[in-house]
C-alpha cells in the first residue's frame, strides 16, 4: 500500500517534508498540498506531482488523503489536528502540537475520547530520530556509565527568527531541549528554573543566551542553555552524566580543511542539514505505522501536551524572576 | 513511475540492496529475487514481498522486472550483465564488473555497441555517494587547498574472508580505494606499485598489511595502506594534500563514552555501517534515473574496467617485487 | 641569585613542589623542608639535599630560606602565612589562602599594613598558569569572539578524598573553578546560587555532583558542575561564549590508542598530570619574581579572599535551599 | 653541582638553548657564547649573563665551560664536536652530527677510542623527549597494539628555508623523521627508497612533497611524507599500527574558537611551539646526566651516524630514480 499524503502549508517545513517524501521515503506519495499562499502551494504541488486543495478542511476530507502532515503556522495547529480527528486521519503535527497548554490538553482528551485502537496523532519532535541521539539511549541502557546524574545541553542557533521574544526562544527553540531531555532520561520533567545571563547586543527583543535548569521526576537536573543569536553555527550539543561515566555528543562534521595556520570544520547554517537523516527516518517510521495500521513511533499528543507545559512553566519561572516553577501535571 | 527490480544474489550484499529498496528508496520495489540456494531467495523474497526466479536468465527476462541489480558471485558478474544488456535492461552489478580485464572490456565493447542514448551498466562503487567524499571533493573544488599534491588513503577491515590471498586483498578490498582515489582527484591512475611491510602473523594465506602507491595521469601519488586484518575496527581514512591546504576524512563516530580513565569511540565492525547512507542515496540515484530515463550517475562499465585494469596493474606489480607498473589504457 | 626554598608540608602537594624546584625550575634550590610527620620531612629533604626544620616557625626564619612555600593542612594556612609576613618573607600558599573569610581578610589587612613596595604573599592558583587558560584569555581579547556573555565549567574527580562533605566539594575543588573564572572573565563574581541534582550512590557523605551558577560583575553568567566522584577520569572543561563565537578547552589527550573495536584516549586519574606544566611554570615565576624582587603574577591575597568569599556564598546558598546570594565586598 | 655551558652558535637554535637553560632547567647556567657574527654573541651572551668567546675552540677550552652546546653551521659541527673530544668536554651537538656519512663515522671513530666509561656526545634529536612519542612507545610496549607492522608519519613545514634543494628536505627535515622512526620502532633502518610527486609550484628549487619509504631490521615499512612548503602550518603526524590495533599522535591544539560558520583550532608556523616541552626536557635531561656523570639519555654518536647514513641513503635513491638503496652499516 502506498501512504497518500496531503500536506497544509508550503513553507519551509511543509516543502521540506513533501520532497522528501516524494524522493526519499519508501511507499509515500505527496498527493494534495494546500496553503494560505495558494502560488506557494501551487509551486510545491507541482514539484511533487500533487494537487493544490482550497484550504485544510478540504484535503483533510479528500478521497486521495490517507495521513495528513500539518506544517501551517503554530496558531491553527489545534483546530487542524482537531478537523483530523474528526475525520480519523493520521495526522503528523509539526511541533508544537498547540501553543498553550489548554489546547494540547484538549485535543489529547478529543484523541483518547474516540477510544481508538491505534492514534492518529503523531508530533514532530524529530530529534527522537536523531541517530546520535538513539547512540547516547543505548550507551545510557547498556550501563556503562551507571544510573544518570547530571544532563548539560547547549542549542545554538545562527540567528533568530525576526519578532521574537524571550518567550518565542523558549517555545520555538528550547521546546526541542524539553523534549529530548525527558525522552533521553526516561523521566519527564517535573520542576523547571530560567536564569538569565549578559545579553547579546545583536538582538535587542529579548534575552540571549538563557539557562534553563530542567529537573525531571528521578531527580536527574540538566543544564540547557539556549542561544538563538550565536552567530558562530548552528550547534547542539549533549551530554548525559552518570555515576560512573558520561556519554557526550561528537561534533558533527564529517571532514576538516587546514589551511592558513587554522585546522578547519564547518557548522551548518541551520538546523536542515543536522537532521536531514532523522527528518527522513521520522517520515519512514509514521508512513510505515500508517501503512501497517500500527501506532506510530513517533512522539504522542501526550508527549506534545507534556512539551508545552514544561515550557510554560519556564516562561513563569522567567516572568517571576527566576523562581523554581512545579510543571503541571 | 515505480521502478520493479530484480535482485540476483541473496547473500548479505543482495539482501542488504533488497530491504534498503523495500524500506528506504522512494519509487521501487522488488518484484524478483534468484539464488543458486533457492531456500536463501525464498526467505529473502518473502522479506519484500517478491517472487522467487529460477535463475538469473529467468530474472533478467522477466515482465516484472526494470531494472536489475547483481549481487552474486564475482565469478558469473560478466555472463549476469551480458544478458542484462542482451535484454536492454538496465543493470547496477556490484564491484567489480568482472575479476578480468578481459571481460569488463567486453562489457564496455557490448554496451558501446549498442549504441543506446542512456547506458545500461552502472557499477556499485557506493563510496562515490558517501557524503563525506563529496564534501572533499567540494573542499577541493573550493580551491581552498589550491593543487592537489598528494593523497594518503586508509583501508582496514576487522578480519579478513577465509580463503583470500594477498591479490584477493587488492581485488576485494582496495579496488574500492581505487575508484576513489581516481574519482577525488578526478584523473585516472596510470602508474602502481606494490610494497610489502612485516606481515600479521595473524592470517597465514596472505601479505598483510599492504602499501600501494598510485599515481594519477595528473601526477599524484596517492599512497595506500590496506590491512584486512587490523582487528580494531573497520576504519577508512583519506587525505588530500594540496599546494596551501589539506583536507581530512574526519573520525566518523557520532557519540563519546567515558569510563574507566579512558574515552572511547566505536568503531563498526564492517563497512556496512560506515556506508549505509551512501546505499542508500546511490540506490536512490539509480532509481531515479532508471525512472526518468536518464543516465545513471553511478559508476560506468569504464569505470569498473579502469578499476580492473588497476587492481590487474597492482598484482603484476606484487608478483615483481614492487616494480612501477603501467596501466593499460 | 639562587633563591632557598624552604617549603612547610611534605604531604603530596609539598613534596612535588620540591621536587620540581629541584629538578625543573632555574635558579631555586630547596633548603629546608619541614612537616608534622618528621619522617616524612626527613625523606623528602633527602631527596632534594636540603635540611629539616623542627617546625614551620622554624623554618620560617631560618638563614637559609629566602622564601617559603606553605603546602600544610588547611587549617594552619592563616598562621604560617602570618608568621611569614611578620619574618618579611615571600611566601607562595597553596589554595585556600585560609578556609574562612575572616581568616583571609586578616590576612590581606595584615600584608596591606606593611605598606611593602611588592607584596610577599602568593596564592597556588596554579590553573593561571595552565597554557590553554592563557590561550582562551588570548583567543577573548582577540575580539573574535566578540563580548563574553555565557560560560560553562565542568570540574570532574575520580574520586573524593574520603572525609569530606558537600561543603568540602565547594572549598577544596570547585574553588579552583572559582578563581579562574573571575580571572578568565576578567570581572569578579557577585552572586551565586547551588543547586543539588540527583546524587551518586558511590558517596554517601555529599551531594555529588553540584551545579553551581556563578555571576560576574559584568552579567556574565556561568555554569559549573562539580563532581568529584566521577569515576570516568580526572577532566576539566571550559567554554566561554561570546555574541559571535566560542572558545573551548580541546581534549587534553596526546594519543589516541584505537582496539578492540574502540578508539580510546585516555584520562589521567587526578590533576597532577594535567597540570604538571602549570605547576611548573607557577613556581618558575614566582622564582623569577622573588629573585628580581618584582610582584609575582601569581594570584594574590585579594584573590585568594576573593575566592574564599565566592566559597562562603556557596555553601550558604546551599544551606538555604539554592536561593542567589551575592557574595561579600 | 651548577653546569656551566657555553653555546657555540647565537642563531635562532643557540639563542633558544640558552635562553631555555637561562630561564627554564635546573642546575645550569651558561657561561659563554661565541658566534661568527660578534655582535650577536653579544647580545645574546647579555641577555643570559655570559661572557663573549672569541671563537669555538676558544670557547671549548675555557675554565667556565663544563659542556657545550653546538647550534652553529652544519659544516663546522664534525670539527668542533672533534675540538670538544679533544679536550674531553660533554657536548651536545644540534642534528645533524656532520653532514657526511664520513665525518659522523669519524667521530664515532675517535669517540671509541678515548674508551671513557661516560660518552662525550649527545646529538639533537630532541624528539625523543617530545612526550606524545614515549606515549606512543608506552603503548607499543604495553601490547595493546601487538607487533608493530607498519607506521605512517607526515612532516610538514609552513615554507622552506631559501636556497635548499630536495636533498636537503632529507638531510634537514626528513632526518627527524628518520631518527624517530628508528627510534619508536626499536629497529635500525635498513633500506630505503625515493618517491617524488606532483610538486609544488610555489618552490621552483626542489621536490616538494616527498614520499619516503623506510624499513626496518624488523621488517616494518614506515611511509614517511614530507612537505616543506605546506603552507597551512606546521604539522607533524605519526601513526603505528601493529597486529591488533594503532596508535596516533592525537591533533596538538589546546582550544577550539568557533566563529563565522567554523570551528577552528590553530597550527603554529614552525617548530617551537610543538617542541617546547621536548627542547625544554633534553636539556635537563642532559644537564642532569652531565653534573651526576653518567651517560645522557640522549641521541648517541652512534645514532647520529645512522640517521646520516639513512639520509645519504635516500639521496641514493632520490638520485637513482626511486630504486630501494640499502643502508650502510
Amino acid at each position: 500500500m502506498t501512504v497518500r499524503v496531503g500536506i497544509i502549508g508550503a513553507g519551509a517545513m511543509g516543502a521540506d517534508h513533501a520532497r522528501r517524501l516524494h524522493s526519499a521515503v519508501s511507499g509515500a506519495t505527496v498527493t494534495a498540498v494546500t496553503d494560505i499562499d495558494h502560488d506557494r502551494a501551487a509551486a510545491l504541488a507541482e514539484q511533487v506531482g500533487a494537487e493544490v486543495r482550497a484550504d485544510a478542511g478540504d484535503l483533510i476530507t479528500a478521497d486521495a488523503v490517507d495521513a495528513v502532515i500539518i506544517a501551517s503556522h503554530d496558531s491553527v495547529h489545534a483546530d487542524q489536528v482537531a478537523a483530523c480527528l474528526a475525520h480519523r486521519v493520521p495526522v503528523l503535527c509539526e511541533k508544537p502540537l498547540a501553543p498553550t497548554v489548554a489546547d494540547c490538553a484538549r485535543l489529547v482528551a478529543a484523541e483518547e475520547a474516540l477510544d481508538l485502537p491505534v492514534p492518529l496523532i503523531s508530533v514532530g519532535f524529530m530529534r527522537r530520530f536523531h541517530p546520535p541521539y538513539a547512540e547516547i539511549v543505548e550507551a545510557i541502557d547498556s550501563g556503562v556509565i551507571g544510573e544518570p546524574l547530571l544532563a548539560r545541553c547547549s542549542h545554538r542557533n545562527v540567528i533568530a527568527y525576526p519578532g521574537g521574544d524571550s518567550a518565542a526562544t523558549i517555545t520555538n527553540s528550547a521546546i526541542h531541549e524539553i523534549d529530548i531531555v525527558g525522552w533521553l532520561l526516561g523521566s519527564p520533567i517535573t520542576e523547571v528554573s530560567w536564569h538569565a545571563t549578559r545579553s547579546t547586543s545583536l538582538d535587542g527583543s529579548r534575552q540571549d543566551p538563557q539557562v534553563l535548569l530542567l529537573r525531571t521526576a528521578s531527580g536527574v537536573l540538566t543544564v540547557v542553555d539556549v542561544f538563538v543569536n550565536a552567530r558562530y553555527g548552528y550547534d547542539v550539543r549533549c551530554e548525559v552524566v552518570g555515576e560512573t561515566g558520561t556519554v557526550n555528543l561528537a561534533p558533527a562534521h564529517s571532514i576538516t580543511v587546514d589551511h592558513a595556520l587554522t585546522s578547519t570544520a564547518a557548522y551548518p547554517e541551520d538546523w536542515l542539514p543536522l537532521f536531514a537523516e532523522a527528518y527522513r527516518r521520522e517520515l519512514q517510521a509514521w508512513i510505515d505505522a500508517v501503512a501497517a495500521g500500527r501506532p506510530s513511533p513517533l512522539a504522542t499528543a501526550r508527549d506534545g501536551l507534556q512539551a508545552t507545559r514544561v515550557a510554560a512553566a519556564l516562561v513563569e519561572s522567567m516572568n517571576g524572576g527566576g523562581v523554581p516553577v512545579k510543571v503541571q501535571s
